[in-house]
């Protein structure tokens, strides 16, 4: 049952964007109560992913409040709401999980019909937004809205964990350690003794990485643009890495030369319709899988030529990996603290919620894996 | 062993193609001798599939002798040839399976490396022709090249079949038949209570529907814009038909509509780049698979919104099925003998030789499934 006391409007700080790449600033925001099937979560610690950054550069909804890798622990629950309780530690994901959907029930994929990608900045239920001030809408992003000191979600859209689980590290899980693992295990499938090829060695590539090394694949070539990456990549199971900047050819001619033919996997991790064609391209004949990943600032449409696919090509995309979040991030925590699979390495900064203007100028300046912004306590 | 005469080079008639567009000329070609792995194929019956036509309509390398749905009899043998003897029924196909390439010995494709898809109208062994007309080269289309009474294939690209089958039918099964069966049971697999919709309703795209009735679709729709191919195609399976030319709303909406957001399965069988897209776009989310079978005549770039396949589709391409010739196809053949696939069906015309060019005019206006083309005997 959801506890006794009526919850309050909140009024605390949070990072809002007010324009298309201009800095966040710190406001007093007032956070309402959660309504029917929502919570309202204190947020511990936050960690910024490449979509923030690219919805904050391109987007046209402000003001807004980004964010959605989250931790954090429930300070209330709206009616109807069994799930949670005050204190309960929580991860918030940018998809739901509703569990009673056509798509939920099929047990075939992680899209949920009714909480699925949140688009327009508004809560699932009634597209209002639960922030404001001074009484003015200031409106969400991805149905988590992290980037503030308390926000409030849809119960479906957060999973509780294991108290033991450090919030300050799982808050990855949320989105970008989990998309890139779930997208070698659940999407692509990797198999033992297979070559992979990564394109983007930001924290979601680096962990498509992990999880094929994991998969006992063979080879893991990694491309990305930035020499900064590509030396921090081999910590993540990167066999070898390949700079465009620094190739003469194509990088898929490179690719289907040291591969004698291509790769049996290849992952889009940079957010770029381009490298979907260029990842295709370097994928072998007959049973060749591209895995797209990543979310394109500019040109939403990918294009390729007709015999890449006839030739035995596979196209598919993976959002979060094809994690159901309530069903299967329970089990992901569990292997976090069991030390299965690696987050700490992930974190290359760790920042005070006042300086998060700085995470945003670490990604953009390709600087960093992952932020982890903290919250005062 | 190869036969003990040693063969001579056979003047015989064959439909050349001498420019884009222009009618076939019957002309006296002189055929070769096979070489080493290759045979001399009599040709018995060929029909005519769209992509003779549309290589015929765009393509630049001419003379040329098309026409790669086929049957024979084995008239002789190169060096090197075990497999075949003369008199042996055959069927040619436009890809071959070499049994020893990395791929082939894979086990999970049907591209082979060695006899690979032949773009460039010559034997794969020597990349040259084995027609001429007064010892000018005329040049071959897709390993086949059987409009002409002899023809020359690589011994890869023939399939031994029973005696028992009737050579002027199972010609359907070296393409088009064989091509849409495939896709609905080896690429797509095709699930039992599934909704499938089939772009393009031509022998291609009524052999998909006949592959996934086979497997117990329960919807099968249907999309053309030929009201007379509307018309045929509830005997192949096809439950309800769409005709684009009737719709006020784009065709990816009518089909979400109609099937409450997506079918499960699409297939592109027109050979339109475009409704690539279109057939992404009309399945589900979640886990919506696109099989791509055309061959189009322009615009060879097909081009997706990246959101769709991060909502869960996945795009494959299928060449003639995924059937491994050597390996697959006889076992088809017994599958037509035993009445357990339907081929006669799909045959609307039966035409001589001499009418081959009213099987390409028949075909360009619409009116024919398939035009069986018959040999002088
Ligand atoms: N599908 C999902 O579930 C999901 C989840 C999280 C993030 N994403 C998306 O995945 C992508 C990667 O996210 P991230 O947080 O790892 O970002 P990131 O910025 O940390 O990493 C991107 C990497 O790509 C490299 N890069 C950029 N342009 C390049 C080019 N032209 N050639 C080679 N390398 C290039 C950068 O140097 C960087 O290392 C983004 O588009 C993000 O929006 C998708
Ligand atoms: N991948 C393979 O293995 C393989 C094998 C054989 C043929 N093909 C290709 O498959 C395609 C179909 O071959 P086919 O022999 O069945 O051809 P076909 O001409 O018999 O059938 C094509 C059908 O598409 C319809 N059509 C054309 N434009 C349309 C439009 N804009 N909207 C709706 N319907 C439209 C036509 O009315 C026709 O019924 C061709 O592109 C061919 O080259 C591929
Ligand atoms: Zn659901
Ligand atoms: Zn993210
Ligand atoms: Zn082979
Ligand atoms: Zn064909």
């Amino acid at each position: 049952m959801s506890s006794s006391s009526t919850p309050q409007v909140i009024t605390c700080k949070a990072a809002v964007a007010w324009g298309a790449g201009e800095p966040l600033v710190m406001e007093e925001v007032e956070v309402s109560p959660p309504h029917h099937s929502e919570i309202r979560i204190q947020v511990v610690s936050t960690s910024l992913c490449r979509s923030d950054l690219v919805a904050w550069e391109s987007q046209t909804i402000f003001p807004r409040v980004f964010g959605h890798e989250a931790s954090g622990i429930v300070e209330s629950v709206g009616e109807g709401v069994t799930e949670f309780k005050e204190g309960d530690h929580v991860l918030a994901v940018f998809i739901g999980e509703c569990m009673t959907c056509r798509l939920c029930k099929s047990g075939k994929t992680n899209i949920c019909q009714a909480l699925g990608l949140e688009r327009k900045g508004v809560m699932h239920s009634d597209q209002k937004t639960r922030f404001s001030i001074k009484g003015k809408p200031v409106y969400h992003y991805c149905a988590v809205s992290s980037f503030s000191e308390y926000t409030v979600v849809h119960s479906g859209c957060a999973v509780k964990v294991s108290p033991n689980a450090p919030l300050e590290r799982i808050c990855l899980l949320s989105c970008g350690v989990a998309a890139g693992l779930g997208a070698a295990w659940n999407v692509a499938d990797v198999s033992e003794g297979s070559t992979v090829v990564i394109f983007g060695l930001g924290t979601v590539g680096l962990s498509v990485a992990q999880g094929a090394k994991v998969r006992g694949a063979s080879r893991i070539i990694g491309v990305d643009s930035n020499p900064q990456k590509c030396e921090k990549a081999k910590a993540f199971g990167i066999t070898e890495v390949v700079n465009p900047n620094s190739c003469e050819e194509p990088i898929a001619q490179v690719i289907k030369r040291i591969t004698d033919g291509g790769a049996d996997f290849s992952f889009e991790c940079i957010g770029d319709t381009d490298m979907i064609t260029t990842a295709l391209q370097s994928c072998c004949d007959g049973w060749g899988l591209t895995v797209t990943l990543g979310v394109p600032k500019v040109k939403p449409e990918m294009s390729a030529h007709y015999g890449l696919l006839l030739m035995g090509r596979t196209l598919k995309g993976s959002l979060y990996g094809g994690w159901k979040p309530k069903s299967d991030l329970p089990s992901l925590v569990e292997k976090y603290v069991n030390k299965e699979i690696k987050i700490d390495d992930y974190v290359t900064h760790d920042l005070p919620f006042d300086d998060i203007n700085k995470a945003f100028n670490l990604m953009r300046e390709g600087k960093c894996l992952r932020c982890v912004i903290h919250m005062p306590r």
